[in-house]
């Protein structure tokens, strides 16, 4: 998945449909939201805040060219006109009868009619009240985001964020676990391994490793550790470092100590 | 998976710790997203606004019980000392040598521990900084969401929202996409096959079915709306009525037009 096809222009782009927005903040924030997960086609319809809004914009927090490129609509037909499909974010679908799908599924869907040039809208509903029955009879299906049952007050900028999260989410190919090797590359084993024959060897010396029936299970437990610690190359150089300091000091101090009875 | 195996009591749950939070707005909003997800284990290492704050209780929107619960620690070590397994969230893990995952991959992790009575802990840096290198270097993975290369500025509640999003998520068993019939059960095919019987009697008295070699074709489709539907009883219902009056209106307006030339 290369960056160009993950970051669309806005005519291949979900719109997100912010239906009478009541608070600049949440404007500011929902369009920080969506450029985060490179989203920039925002439509208001009916917006409270005088517009363009000085406040949104400090919000917004450098997304603010996401403010400037959102387009005003008078009435929720003229925001979707142009859509082919349209989901609707909602807590609470009553009395009507409709798909209800998780952001994670819608995410999906959004994806494949991009992918086939579907031109899809989202909309988010005002703060306090959501969208209303007559907004939400006309779409394709409704994204409810599975919450607490007993404390469920996502805001309107939280859930632009979890949708466009979602979206991003769905063509993103970062792996999801993996080692930041940043002081090289992970050690070959063979590197690994003259590390630790070394260090057995000046365990053995020292008389760590000095009673025979534990040695096996010692050195087991050693090469344990040191096995799912994928160490990098720069990372076996320093504990070579370390162990030559240690061996040496310890022979400085015999050397200090041995001469005690001399002196 | 029941709902108690989701919520889980706070010290079963990941603590969330908010590491020298400078905004009371944010901590506030930081609640309010936990307590979506079923979060109560709020630690506050060093927060800068004076402490408890009106201000965050605000914010949090009904999540003040969150904020009244966070308890307030000295250093990092008095936060997370009792925590067996340490997550960082972070954007920019240079110079170490760390285990970098995704939220998803985190959260599925969180929930094996929690699983095991392991206890976890999630940290969270201040609003401009991020968490510091001797930070980060102690932790066992650092968690680093996916977002635009070119705009990656997500803030500490945002953050709190996306891992606690996917925290839930990872135990939620909402089917990704669910018909919610409010008016009712889906109709069995029975109860619809009699309105589709009924449907295309009318339609080939009314004369639209009129064209032989057309015919199957035409029914084949009208079968493939209603069929994809999953139509309601009550829904299956109101369609014989429409069509009755439908009908009714044809017989009405015909048998207005018959009489005419016996007036």
């Amino acid at each position: 998945m290369t960056l160009r096809s993950m970051i669309r222009p806005p005519e291949d782009q979900p719109a997100f449909v912010l239906v009478e927005a009541q608070l600049a903040d949440n404007i500011g924030f929902a369009a920080r939201a969506m450029l985060n997960f490179g989203l920039t086609a925002m439509r208001l319809v009916t917006p409270r805040p005088e517009w363009p809004s000085e406040r949104a914009v400090q919000t917004a927090s450098g997304a603010g060219s996401v403010l400037e490129a959102a387009t005003i609509h008078r009435s929720m037909l003229d925001a979707i006109g142009d859509r082919q499909v349209v989901y609707a974010t909602s807590a609470r679908p009553r009395e009507l009868v409709k798909r209800v799908i998780t952001p994670r599924q819608a995410a999906a869907e959004l994806r494949a009619h991009a992918a086939q040039k579907v031109r899809t809208a989202v909309l988010f509903g005002p703060e306090r009240t959501g969208l209303i029955n007559d907004d939400l009879a006309g779409v394709d299906a409704i994204i409810t985001c599975p919450v607490n049952p007993h404390f469920s007050s996502l805001n309107l900028a939280q859930a632009v964020l979890l949708i466009g999260y979602e979206w991003f989410q769905a063509a993103d190919s970062t792996p999801a676990t993996e080692l930041r090797a940043a002081g090289g590359d992970i050690a070959s084993r063979e590197h690994l391994e003259s590390y630790l024959l070394r260090l057995e060897s000046e365990l053995t010396e020292c008389g760590f490793l000095r009673i025979p029936h534990m040695r096996p299970a010692m050195i087991r437990n050693i090469r344990a550790l040191f096995g799912r610690v994928q160490l990098t190359d720069q990372e076996v150089r320093a504990l070579h470092g370390m162990l030559t300091e240690l061996v040496t000091k310890r022979l400085s101090a015999n050397s200090l100590d041995a001469p005690d009875g001399e002196k």
